[in-house]
């Protein structure tokens, strides 16, 4: 079934070879269609091997870990301190970032390798740009492919980072074990506005900067995260959020932080994680056609050149609601004969 | 442009008569596309004489209340209660009751008669079960048509009445100005759960029966909720959450739920209000449109065949969601020969 090349790179993997993960990651990420199914083929071939436990590089059990923060928290540096810490307990880490200002088309992110200099230069480690997608809050539908590529090489710790731009955290959210937010070392009206919701999706929430002389102010925004904590939605049952006071910069916290990753996994169960990852990979699939349906109706001819003038009138109140959807969507079937999206991919 | 039937029918609901509004909806509630299709037409016109200025029975300003809460709460009695203080002000009042476990085809609720029996009886008050769509929460493409058809024949104050099950209330929320969320006199636990992501929905929350020796229960619910409201997102930058208690046995606190109401609108501002009817218009097309596509996309049977399986080797985790996603919409993009959905409409 699968062709010479894709072959040649599941051997790769299988060897646990950086340079064929990096290609690999590059045939899921690609738009081509013909890539993309070789991509998918490698893919299916890896996961087949790991459920009929045919020797790979599969860890027994990763972690999967979103983390995402505003800008200026000390993303890169908690990043590095913390990587850094877990390759010293025997981890290896892949760090997939996401930046929803890069395109799909630039691919690298300029200066990753700078932000994370030690992380880039270790063997152990890996550290890539994932494009965004422009969709799903710029997340691209490869990131989650990405994950199980970094995993079918060894690598048991995969760090999904985003940036604090609203979606975006939802949608890596949806594709990790848990979440994690970095904050800066204030309370208070910190907890207005955007950062509410991404605290709902947290699991860990990490006050970053305690350090020259905010230790008092970091221990104090920690007292009133734990309270605000209780007022929210809890992602899982059998979990309740934990708040950690670290500094990045002298190292101090970070093994607290570790320990409440691993209590995470303790106490929700491996059972309950993989099931979890079942079902987000259900919600994910939805997502993605969701948003897929929805941009060749936009840019379906018929019906886009309708849509400003149905939504200044809806605007206006000239029309209603109901009315306008039967209108587009009566000239987007009645043109049935699509030109296949997935050409232009 | 107007069918001899329509502007019949138009003729009616310009001398404001029940009969009419009561044949108009049920055209804008039709499966069958051409009485969907007259039923359209006939909003149009209305509108548009609206924006023209021609005489018709359309208040100057129409207030539109979602209200909500669990089963138990007293949601019949209250709005017996104050929906008859609103008629001794003068108003004239509709409310549309949503209930998602009737049906379609069904249509009305038994007993909603009996539920309201005043407000029933009064000819000042037209009380109308919405059919439940199975979409979008269960709540109908047509209650937003329903709620202007209502206005169109002189109802100042539209009530949409639906029960708490989650889903329902974000699709009224966005149909409406302002949401009343109606609450049990008990405080605390019933923070928990599903009704803090609809006390975020809310404008007004009221708590009931706040009598019989529950009084002082009722009152210290309303100072448990008042504090616990600072720590929610708002949906108005204008509008601070209320919390009232009252009894509808007793006809107490409803003055005071109706100049909240109107301290709404106050604060708010008429233009604002006009504003969001127009954003709200344009984002519930969005949602219908979208919903219709999933839909669509689901039932298509190339498609069809293959979600079964698909979800089943997604929760086995032995493909990824973007393969899972680009098989599917292969499959149905490839099959573009649509039937056109709306032929059964």
């Amino acid at each position: 079934m699968l062709s010479q090349a894709t072959r040649v790179l599941l051997d790769g993997l299988n060897a646990g070879k950086r340079a064929a993960l990096a290609r690999a990651i590059t045939l899921v990420e690609s738009r081509n269609l013909d890539k993309f199914k070789q991509g998918q083929g490698l893919l299916s071939a890896l996961l087949q091997q790991r459920r009929d436990g045919e020797a790979t590089m599969f860890p027994k059990e990763t972690i999967r870990l979103g983390i995402s923060g505003p800008p200026g928290v000390g993303k890169s540096t908690f990043i590095e301190a913390f990587g850094t810490h877990l390759l010293k307990q025997g981890k290896r880490l892949a760090v997939l970032t996401i930046d929803p200002t890069s395109s799909l088309t630039g691919g690298s992110i300029l200066g990753d390798k700078t932000r994370m200099p030690q992380l880039s230069a270790d063997s152990r480690a890996f550290v890539r740009p994932s494009p965004s997608g422009g969709a799903l809050g710029g997340v691209a539908r490869s990131t989650s492919d990405a994950i199980v590529l970094c995993e079918s090489v060894g690598y048991d710790v995969v760090l999904v980072e985003t940036v604090g731009v609203g979606q975006n955290e939802v949608a890596v959210a949806g594709m990790v074990d848990l979440f994690m937010l970095l904050l800066p070392p204030a309370g208070g009206d910190e907890l207005q506005g955007i950062k509410r919701g991404i605290m709902e999706l947290s699991d860990l929430l990490v006050i970053n900067k305690a350090d020259g002389g905010l230790e008092t102010v970091a221990r104090q925004a920690q007292i009133e995260y734990t309270s605000a904590l209780k007022l929210l939605r809890r992602r899982h049952q059998r979990w309740d959020p934990e708040v950690f006071a670290v500094s990045s910069l002298k190292g101090r916290g970070l093994d607290d932080v570790w320990a409440g990753v691993n209590r995470f996994y303790d106490h929700v169960g491996r059972d309950a994680v993989e099931h979890q990852r079942g079902l987000q990979y259900k919600e994910w699939m939805w997502r993605y056609v969701e948003d897929q349906l929805a941009r060749h109706f936009k840019q379906h001819p018929p019906t886009r050149q309708k849509i400003a003038d149905l939504e200044h009138r809806l605007m206006e109140q000239r029309i209603t609601p109901g009315g306008a959807a039967e209108e587009l969507l009566q000239s987007y079937f009645a043109s049935s004969n699509f030109e296949n999206p997935l050409n232009k991919l």
